[in-house]
This record gives C-alpha cells, structure tokens and sequence, in this order.
C-alpha cells in the first residue's frame, strides 16, 4: 500500500528542509505524514505522550502560506519535532515526567523551544523522559515506560529516551535534549542515533535554577550526524538570559562537515582502564572504532585512562543540584517524587557548603587533568554505555558484565564519569549485535571543540553508515 | 632640577608604547624613570612591597635590543609594572599579604601575569595589597598599611589599594587587579583612578580554586579610560585554563572609545534608594556625572533601584568560597590569619550545601532582575563608594553617614551589591572634595556590555577631565 509520507518519515531534515524551500513538498504534507506515522507506531513504544495534531496541522499551513507568500523562513522551515516532557513548552501540557505537574500546562517555552520554533519546526507534541529528567530510563508514574523500537521489550534508555526512540521510529527527524549524567549519549546508544553533549554554555538553557553549574547541559539528537548539527546550529549561541553561554553564534555549526582526519590523533579505551564493568558489545564497538579511524589514516592509540575520585564527585554535585532545585517539591509533595530520586536528595540535603565546594575543587582538577590529556589527542574514543539496551520492565539493570549494580546510576558512569571532564562529548552508531539491538561509541574531544567534534564523528558515519539500518517495528 | 623621567613617570601607557615603538625613548629610560619615581615617593606610601630593578632593567636592554633587531614587539612593549601581591609571579616573591606565604616564590605566573609579560611589560615588583585580598583597605601583617597619595594619613582602598596608589602616584601606568566586593573600584574612587570589574570570563583566571564562580573577577586599572582598555585588551580573551572564558578575543578592547552618547538611556541613584547610607560627596558626585550625562544629549532618569535580598547573597557566598579555598589553611597555620577574615571563614564552614545553593538560586534572580532593568537603560550611575578616604590607621570606617558599621564589609555595600548583578562596573574619577580628596562614581552596563561601558567612560572622561588633577606629594 502507498501512503502519502511513506518515503517522509524518514527522510532527514536536511533533505525536508531543501525539498520544502525547492516546494517539492509542503509542510502540511510533511507534518501529516509524521503525525500518521506516530498515530501508526507509538502504541508499541509509548515514545509521543502529548500531541495537538490540530495545531500542528494549523501552524504547518500558516509555513507554507508564508513561504509561498515570499516570506523569510528560518533554517528548520515546516520540520516537525515533539519537545522533550522536561522542556517547557507554551500552551502545551509539559509534565517533567512527575504526577506533581502531570496537568501543568507552562506560559512559556524554554529557551531551546522558542528557538527551534523561530527556526520554523513545527511542534507536534511532547516526547516521554523520566521524572524531572533523572534515570536513564524512560518511565515515570504519568505516562510509563518508553519502548526500544530495535526490540519493544527492552529499555531506550534516558533521559532523552523519548526523543531518541522518536528518531529511530521515525516519528521525526530532530531531538532536543538534555544530559547531566548521559541523557543526550545513552539513549543515542540504544537507538542508533546520534546525540551530542556539547561543551557547557553552547546551549544556552532557560530557565535554570543553577545558571552557572557547568555540569547539566541541552543539546541535540538526530539520526545523522549532519541533521545534529543543523539542529546545534539552531539551539546554539549567546542568549542574555543564560549568563554562562558561550559568545560563539551557533552558525559555527553550520559550515559543511566534510574534513581531512588523516594524521588526526585518537586515543582510544576500551574499558576505562579497567575501572569499569562493560559488557562485551558496546568494548568491542570501541576496538572497532579505533580500527576504523585507523583506516581513515589517523594515529590511533590505545590509552590507560584515570578518571580518579571523579563518581564521587559527581554524585555529589548531582545530589546537591537535585536537593537545590527539588527539595522544597519533595516536603510539599510527599510520596509523589520517585523514591530514588527522593533518596538522592535526601542526600543532598545532608551535604555541607564545604564538601560541595571540595566537589567542585575536584572537578576543576578533572577538568585540568583532561585539558592536559588533549594536548596530545584530538579524539577519544570510549563506550558510551556500560550495557546492551536491558528488560524495559527494570527500574535499571540489576548487573554489569557480573557486578551487582548498587543504584540506577551505576551502571551509566560510562557516561557521567565524561561528564565531568566538562568535555564536548558524543554518541555515535557503531554497529549492532548479532541479535540485531544497536551499539553506539562515544566520541570525546577538547573543552568547547563542539564543532570539530561533529566533523571527526561525520568522518566515522561516512566510513560506516550504520547509522542508515532501521528498527524493523509493525505497523499498527 | 631635571631628571631623565620627570616627564616620563606619568605619561600614560598609550603615550608611552607610541614613543618606544618609535624610539623616541628606550625602554631602559621608561623602566629607569619609574624605578626612580618609586625610589622617591614610596616610602611615603607604601606601595611597591617587593621590587627587583636589576632584573626589570636586564628586561628592559632585552625589551631595547628585540627593538632595534626589527623583532616582533606586543602592545605593551617596554611598559614597566608592578604586579598586585595576590597575583603569582614567577620568581618573585608572592605573600597574598599573608604571614603564611612571607616568603612564597611561585614557580609560574598567573595567567594575567602571564598574558602582560608576553604582551611585552616589564615586572618592577609587587604592589601590596590586604591578606588575601580580603577588604578594601590594604594593610597586612607583612608589610603594613598603604596610604593614600591624595593624603597620605588616609587610606587608599583595596583590595587593589597598592595598584590604584602606584597609578595615582606615578610608579607605574597600568594596574593588574581583581574584584569580588570592590576591589577594582573602590581604590580606583580613592585615588583619582579608572578601575574597571569586568563580566565573570572577560579575563580568564587560572589558577583557581572555583573556576565556575562569577563573583570574583580579574579586571584592569589605569589612569585614564584609554589606558585602561589598552590593558583590557591584553588580559581580555579565551583561554583554555579557564572553562568559563569568554571566547571573544581581547582585541575587541582595541577599537577607537569615541562614540555618540547622544540619546543613551542614562540612570542614576545616588543613594541606592536609601537603601544605604552614603555621605554627601560620593552622592553628590554621582548627581553631578548624571548632570554631565545630560549635558551630553543622553536621555537621563532617576531611578529607585531594588536590590532586594543581595546583602546576604553576597555574604553567603562569600564566606563559602572564602571556607573552601582557605578553610584548610587557617586550620593548619592557627593565629597566622587576620581575624575578620577566620570569622568569615568559620560562617562559611557553617553553611549548608542547601544554603549556598539557596544563595546561587537569589543570585540568579538578582541577575535576572537587572538583565530586565538594562531592558530599558543603557547605563546605570552609582556611588562606588560611601565614604571618602578614611584614616589609614583604622581597620574599616567605625561609621558611614552617622550609622555605625558592624565588620569589615559593612561599609563597601556600594560595590559589593552592584556585583551580584554580574554587570561590568568601573570607577571613573568624579572630582575632588573642598579638601583635595577624589571621589569617583560607579559606572554599571549590562551584562557583557564591557566594550560599550568603556566607551561612556571615555565620554565622561572627556567631558570631564577630573583625571588629570595628580597628588601633590613631597619627593623623598
């Protein structure tokens, strides 16, 4: 059967973008046809919990009046997205995953949201996440869980676990997100997406409680890396209501990719010099990643990384942060926040001033410490996650390559242990299981060498194309 | 009597890089007349603490000799300075006014150091300043008290009192420093001076123990507007040491400061709303500089500004930082720092993680609140200082404007409340009292607005030339 949008729904937003200016289609056809894909597979992965597909419809047809009308139209001109459940959206429902704000409906977009809307996308719905955006795991009391689309029995991981099921499902092509601990890389991994953990500043975020904390940043998904950087070229750039964001304009992103890696020095570790438990798949992607920058011509090496005292200190400032910006919502919503998230800040709340500012001492010497190892590399290559997408029925897996996991945020410290190197970081498809569920790699360069970091990433995509194979899901 | 300097040793830094470069005078002659200068009229005032003329001399020839060989010379070529004592120099005795590092050698200089060598100046010595740069009367255990050149039974301010008197008194033409409650601003009002606190990143710091924190910044002083943003565009500019840098280049200080006010949105308070006490010429001054403004053709208003909650803001997060980076030495080096400075540290050790963040929280709010006020304003007129220049030999004033001060911080509430703003704010000299003391008044932009501050200075200089009046000290 031909179905208008059968060839849309996956095409990247690059390719929409030029087919809609060149009029070769409209961005009602193109909403439409990502509004008929949701309504055919969300049932199966519980990715889009918020939809207004009248309005979307509505704004679609207002795109192309303008753009037939000779008007100006920005960069993502009649591309359709559903924000991310913790990114406020106006006038629609945005829950932060929590039965507190399960009916909240905000006055005003954030930052990443009024900026994605300047540039012409289109906002379809909300995409699931986990309370207040912590675990990653998609499910939360409002909505559930959220479904793998490569296997719907297993996990999409989190926190942008929505946003990353959406863009392998096919439901669109872009995925704002956000990541403290891994929630732009982790999920990027389970899906065979892209996410990027840009540098601190280079997204600016509003509103914030925290505005100057460098350790919780937005970025962007996609399911090319291409597509990821025109979405970063969106979302970045100063804004005065960010006071710690970067002056670079977020054009810096939009220059083509296309770069010479031969000579590129890449650094690679399979296992975090053996601090961590990984289980085989997502080690082996990493061996095989430094094998394929090998081929490209660059001078890969194999490094013992010590990442030091860095899980305390970043339990630490994650606590404090959580207890700072959550702790009056837990006293005056007993037993409606999640109890591990309430037991972090409880945690939190028993923090001093001076263990916090000792945690942030640390992390300047982590920060230095990674500053001084990309003297020598331009790239590190490491996993991105601990492990295989896991039982989506887990609150988190139970254990890692043989070791019990203590809490739900063990097992991803692959993830935020590159966290608080303060390092612009990535997930990148890397191949696939036997089994066929999706491996990422994660790709770390220099503090703010965002751009860069793109450019070796397309490299690797150019020479691998994994990122093209397609969950195999039924249409209902 | 004629002396090789007498016309050299307040000649302005802009005046003098034109003059070496075209070697209308050497670099030996520039650093021999402030040598000179500082032999004469320091043991009055007691400014420069520390002072190798052998080796800035050698500098000096080696400054000469690159010269004449046609080799590359940077923008402060020749330049002869002495470097605020909390600022590293390598090789050099650095105590931070503390018994505890009487006889510190760092082995490297700190990045602003640093950045003023490879621009070309030549390091004379030190300039004293308070124990660690706490309080803004500069007076120390190792070296005594510094006086004002104005009125030497007077205070000169600090933190960066040792600075601001070598401008007033012709020892050197551009001052290093570093502002957290005033420490640029102040001393600048007390001694005819132009002192500037950057935006948090405009000058990178490193090293530092909390290098995501934005009250404390490092900045420039000078004698004039144009000397002032010659220094800025040395020190000024990314720097990987630093995460929260700004990346736009120090050039950007380089530009010509002439610029149209006509029509600028000035706003001024001299009093703060009543908010604090303030004697009459530091308010007086403050009404006069917005007479000027009006003078200029700029739009000029009164406002009645809400500072709200920032007092206890800034106190807790000071004391906190204060916990963290000195906490374990007042713990290790009993008796051996000043008292104020252990009490403020014993507070900050009672906080809790909660309380700072609480703090962080009110400061984001307080940022907010005056992004929103520079909706409407392009410049914010203020007192810098409540007081004019008091007796050197008192720690603090026991009381401003008749009401008594409780500690050592009470009485510089003006500086210290514009910073938790996070605006850039200079001090810009406003006149002289009957009795020949300098008063200076506050100048406030929005966040980042550094450039743009610089250039309405310059116009009120111009308009003005309060600047030019110097100290009538007795040669030694």
């Amino acid at each position: 059967m031909t179905r208008l949008g059968a060839d849309l729904h996956y095409t990247d937003a690059t390719e929409l973008v030029r087919m809609l200016r060149e009029r070769r289609v409209s961005a009602r056809e193109v909403v439409r046809a990502h509004l008929e894909r949701i309504g055919e597979v969300n049932p199966q992965i519980n990715v889009v919990v918020t939809l207004d597909g009248e309005r979307a419809m509505r704004e679609a047809a207002a795109a192309d009046e303008r753009l037939a009308g000779g008007g100006e139209v920005g960069p993502l001109h009649g591309i359709p997205v559903a924000v991310k459940d913790t990114h406020d959206t106006a006038g629609m429902r945005t829950t932060y995953g929590s039965p507190v704000f399960a009916e909240y409906v905000p006055e005003r977009d954030a930052l990443i949201v009024e900026r994605m809307r300047a540039a012409g996308a289109i906002v379809m719905g909300k995409t699931n996440a986990p309370e207040f955006g912590t675990g990653s795991h998609t499910y939360n009391p409002v909505f559930g869980v959220t479904r793998n689309p490569y296997d719907t029995l297993l996990s999409a991981g989190g926190s942008t676990g929505g946003g990353a099921a959406a863009l392998a499902a096919g439901m669109h092509p872009l995925s704002d997100g956000s990541d403290m601990g891994g929630s732009l890389r982790n999920p990027a991994s389970f899906n065979n997406v892209v996410g990027i953990r840009p540098s601190p500043g280079r997204v600016p975020q509003w509103p914030s409680f925290l505005p100057w904390e460098p350790l919780a940043v937005a970025g962007a998904m996609a399911r090319t890396v291409s597509d990821t950087a025109l979405l970063m070229s969106v979302i970045a750039g100063p804004d005065a209501r960010a006071p710690m964001a970067l002056t670079d304009p977020g054009t810096v992103f939009a220059d083509p990719l296309d770069t010479d890696v031969r000579g590129l020095r890449v650094a690679f570790s399979a296992d975090f010099g053996g601090a961590l438990p990984i289980e085989n798949a997502p080690s082996a992607a990493v061996t095989a990643a430094a094998e394929v920058f090998a081929g490209l011509g660059c001078a890969v090496e194999e490094v013992r990384l010590d990442f030091g005292s860095v899980d305390r200190v970043f339990r630490t400032l994650r606590a404090w942060q959580f207890a700072v910006a959550y702790g009056s919502l837990v006293d005056e919503f007993p037993g409606q926040v999640k109890e591990p998230l309430v037991e972090e800040i409880r945690g939190g709340r028993r923090l001093s001033g001076e263990e916090v500012g000792a945690a942030k001492t640390r992390l300047a010497d982590v920060y230095h410490r990674f500053r001084e190892f990309f003297d020598g590399y331009d790239l590190l290559l490491l996993p991105v996650s601990q492990v295989l997408p896991f039982d989506a029925g887990l609150e988190y897996p139970a254990r890692v390559a043989g070791r019990p996991m203590g809490d739900y945020l063990e097992w991803m410290a692959s993830s935020y242990w590159v966290t608080t190197t303060l390092c612009p970081a990535m997930s990148v498809p890397a191949g696939f299981t036997p089994g066929g569920l999706p491996v990422g790699v994660q790709l770390v360069a220099r503090h703010r060498a965002d751009v860069a970091l793109l450019r070796y990433a397309y490299a690797f995509e150019r020479a691998t194309r994994y990122a093209d194979r397609r969950p195999g899901l039924e249409i209902t």
